[in-house]
């Protein structure tokens, strides 16, 4: 079964910070580092429609990373504010895609895609439970009152 | 020069979250994240008193650390919210100390605290201009708008 | 100027050992530390051609990765040991290109590119060296003594 | 018990490299990086004494980090070869002690400790068996071929 999640509500932006152990010795922030800003913009993402990623994962349900794409434009530096701007643009019976942009100052400076697999605490890939499908396909509906 | 910070000038709370990337397979937060919770908050404490360190670092002032202890009491978790308690507890003429407490919903879990020295960009150590001391004996007079 | 690099040439594995800093509490290998192992064997497969990163970024020549792609296959777990194999596929007047591919046990378990850019210190991007270009287009002629 | 491990049987040496990852934008070694070291070199001084303590966690022992403390005599820069000197200092019932030397060239740039809980997958203390206290007092006898 593969849905096609409606754009306008399968967007979500996330500001986070630079912090001083992702930079370099460039003096940039570290390429490795934007899969962690990805990432944390994902649990975001899904507590924006309800949903505790650290709940599923006590449950046994995790979303483990099969395969990533990231174009890195312009750099990103120490105390930077970036936005992360997350779009479920794929969700399939046992996995989902999730499409990126990372904005600095209303500039993209990072578009990146991320393919996940549902998992359980033994690595075998499950279909999705009408549950969470439907956290999946839901709107932002709760604005996050604590940091991210 | 040998400043004994005001207590209760000197202490500044910063709330965090722990990040999936932050776990190891134990499935609780690894032992070397907390330092960069630590640092992370040292960058919010400053901030909270006017200073930018990410413009202290451009004009060639740094902060290395020099000397670190830390008693881990209870494993801190995926996505739960700590608080990190951080009080500048000695203030000298190119070095100051920070005293830190972690609390996880009131508790007490972790307690720390790190040596700093000043450097310039070639690493060599430097006296504190009165502009950064003054910085470091302020009060918390900015509350955050922005994540830390 | 775009030159094929030799693929026979062009190839070198650095065998590498999975940390425990490396896991999440899915207890497996991080998405995100796979690109440290890319970054050490790109190190590594430039020492085997007679040259030092951190010599050339003392320097002020930098690689900056630009774009990555990665597939991961099976996960890898604490301790295991990676091959990666690492093979420079594109080398372009400014930028290149290494192929990978991780096998555990002679098994692919992950396959990724990376793009990269010459950069200097103030991060414009410049072409490079005669110097630079052979030792991209050099074959592999020194065995690693020490850790990588 | 108590335990006072033969300071000769209880020493032993791993090489590393610093990794481009490692370092921040002063051009240095990241401070929370060393620990991953110490932790690589922990795991490394088990493996010379015929144990994996990728076996033991997979058993449900785990040795989790409950106190640290380090001095950073000196920087450590990208590429940088260290030797991490480790010595078991304190056996108990259920926790341990290393302390540690990083040492550049022979000279020593960070000095640190680290205590050690044993604990079950549950995160409950509990008693070393025989089978591990043996290995903890073990000189040794195993020279590892593979990275570490």
């Amino acid at each position: 079964m593969h849905a096609a999640p409606n754009p306008a509500d399968a967007r979500s932006t996330t500001r986070l910070r630079v912090r001083f152990v992702d930079t370099d010795l460039m003096g940039i922030t570290h390429h490795g580092a934007y899969f962690t800003y990805l990432e944390a913009a994902r649990v975001d993402w899904l507590r924006r429609r309800g949903a505790t990623y650290a709940d599923w994962a006590n449950q046994g349900l995790h979303l483990a990373v099969i395969e990533v794409h990231a174009a890195y434009n312009h750099p990103a530096r120490f105390d930077e504010l970036l936005d992360i701007e997350t779009t479920l643009t794929e969700l399939r019976s046992a996995s989902l895609r999730f499409d990126y942009r990372i904005l600095r100052a209303g500039k993209v400076i990072h578009v990146a895609w991320v393919k996940l697999a549902c998992i359980d605490d033994e690595g075998r890939v499950r279909r999705m439970s009408d549950a969470v499908r439907a956290v999946m396909l839901a709107k932002e509906h709760v604005q996050p009152s604590e940091p991210i």
